[in-house]
């Protein structure tokens, strides 16, 4: 754990955050500056900056995850597309230092959204569609 | 193998591919329209469409060697950042239906570059890029 990351104090049950998703690795809460409805970070319990330190056994369990809740926003979500993504460095458009998958829910015809949301990123409300993706995950 | 598929083509060798990146049960190779210098996508052997119906152990392989070909990325085109994504159905801009994960080689200052690079793709040479990869990973 680091002291100043943000994910390791969402981890830790310390910091504020939309859970979505946990298991005795992978930890998934809504992204605060969503693209799309139901966008949701997975993260290693343990902290890794990028993929060259990200173990392999935890990067299968973090992509495991991301199958996981790529299922649930479908079936949650209504949603009929999904991106997922990794960001590693900071050319690459990585913002927080602790490895994350992007799990990005998508629906047809929201192309425009989609490229918008890249420079406004869109909401929802927060709470309930947690609590959509966990019941689906449970 | 799917009989119409171009992905299962290259994995069977019939179909043309500047090989990257090959093990029992992965196969990557230089995108045809690259978004940037080295973007490789990796693809299982066997044909699956999307997340759905990818088997989880598969998913992990199929993670772990996109670990690996951004490693040898960074060290062989000289990236410094390396996105890694999979786009899963139409409305996420998935368009061969042989689920894949794309590897996108970064560099610093390049933003605009990638966005215009998913408009109008990008080349460099794709034999030499091909073997400084491969040379990377053997």
């Amino acid at each position: 754990m680091s002291s100043d990351c943000i994910f390791c104090a969402i981890v830790a049950g310390t910091g504020p955050a939309d859970i979505v998703y946990t298991d005795e690795h992978i930890v998934g809460f809504l992204d605060i500056r969503p693209i799309t409805v139901g966008h949701t970070l997975l993260v290693p319990r343990t902290h890794h900056t990028g993929l060259a330190d990200l173990p392999a056994e935890t990067g299968a369990r973090l992509f495991a995850a991301g199958q996981r809740v790529a299922a649930a926003a479908k079936a949650a979500l209504d949603a009929d597309g999904i991106n997922l993504a990794l960001n590693d460095g900071k050319s690459a458009f990585q913002t927080v230092f602790h490895t994350h998958l992007h799990v990005v829910p998508r629906h047809s015809g929201d192309k425009l959204q989609f490229a918008k949301g890249l420079l406004t990123r869109r909401g929802g409300d927060r709470k309930s569609i947690a609590a959509a993706l966990r019941e689906e995950l449970s």
